[in-house]
């Protein structure tokens, strides 16, 4: 995994070349992410670029060097896709979920978890804890990569991930749906303090930038986990891990000391 | 970081050749581990691993092919260090840390964590828990490098370390102090049906082997995590974190709903 302009990009799963990025399109393969030379304008490149929009995957243009510096070698053609290592559920299909099991939805929301470690942490613990989906938004955002695969030990095969365009869109559907939105958050009231056993979601930001300040005005309630030392925050993973399991315990029924 | 043989080693705190090795030892400088050519038997690599090993550093036999691997180069003269980046405590200074704070200890023992990154995050998650120290063994564990101060966020700077040679007979130890100790196992009761108000010890194991069967058989309670999905662990340092925070949350006094 290389890291560049504080990206992470994988190479295990990119597709290169006009050919190579057409067919997986023609397959029905979900991508994540494509790249695209910025000074690349011919049609068939306008093409691929208009069918995968249509498909709702991020288009980025960047430099001839960048796509060099992904793949490896100058054999780009001006375009570079990165594959998902699974399917994109709908947040439709997290609230089905949700009602298959005849349980209150559970959702969490990841708000600008770059590092794939972290979101296949997130999505490890979600599932183990009983949730019912992760949604995550389209940029700033790692995706369904190798590494999220990975970290997530599997998980991802089974709870379901959304990617949506805008998070904070996003909330006021499920808002319709009945969901309270709780934020991780350093100026929240103790983490414990909440009820958590109706339609929920929590709202887990970035470790460096927190959440962002849209999508707090959306939360109805900001929960915090004391820090007793000098540190100042918690690994984002660590900390909605913590969150995850007061939110199980009590939907559980498991009485605490 | 590169992984030898499923051993982390760091680049960056590394210490080539004997002048510099016995000048780091002169100064007084904390060496995780020396890394010697198993055929090397030069009197002067001699009088270095004797002094080295006087100080209760970890010394390895290695080819030479793999001193070359950890150094990039032929010129380490057969010999390496590894420096910490921060200096181990002893289990003493951790009981007189919670005892300067007038707490029941409340201590981290990590049970063959190899991976700095969960080896760090644990440590910041205790920091930030209001644990007095954590203890890891020599063998078998992550130690302080680079890549575990950067990931606990600078918390190896302000919680005591331990480092042990036997981890069992140190708990036998910290019982004579009034601990008692608290598995993190896959079976065992659930977490928060523990009262973890009194001196304590948290032990948590390894995400591939668990915990060793000595350190398991020395503790007197072992607690879980219900898994609720399809997955069957969480990562160590998440679980970890969990516990740590229902720890915290009792001794606070903090009523769950």
């Amino acid at each position: 995994m290389e890291e560049h302009k504080g990206r992470y990009i994988e190479e295990s799963n990119i597709i290169v070349g006009r050919n190579a990025v057409q067919e997986a399109l023609n397959a029905g393969v979900e991508l994540d992410k494509l790249f695209v030379a910025d000074h690349r304008q011919e049609g068939s490149i306008n093409r691929i670029v208009a069918a995968a929009k249509q498909r709702g995957v991020v288009v980025k243009q960047v430099s001839s060097q960048k796509l060099r510096a992904i793949c490896g070698s100058d054999h780009h053609q001006g375009i570079i896709a990165a594959a998902s290592c699974a399917r994109y559920a709908s947040v439709e299909e997290l609230l089905e979920a949700a009602a298959g099991r005849g349980e209150p939805p559970f959702l969490i929301l990841a708000d600008g978890v770059e590092d794939p470690h972290n979101l296949g942490a997130l999505i490890r613990t979600a599932e183990a804890a009983g949730a019912h989906g992760l949604i995550i938004p389209k940029r700033r955002s790692a995706s369904l990569t190798p590494v999220v695969q990975k970290t997530s030990a599997g998980a991802v095969n089974h709870l379901p991930v959304a990617r949506v365009s805008n998070l904070a869109a996003a909330m006021d559907r499920l808002k319709e749906a009945g969901l309270w939105f709780y934020a991780a958050d350093m100026e929240g009231e103790p983490w414990c303090g909440q009820d958590y056993t109706g339609p929920c979601g929590l709202v887990v930001g970035s470790e460096g930038e927190g959440i962002s300040r849209l999508v707090l005005e959306k939360c109805d309630f900001r929960v915090s986990l004391p820090m007793r030392g000098k540190v100042t925050s918690l690994n984002a993973s660590v900390a909605g891990g913590i969150l995850m399991y007061e939110i199980a315990r009590q939907r559980m029924g498991i009485k605490a000391k």
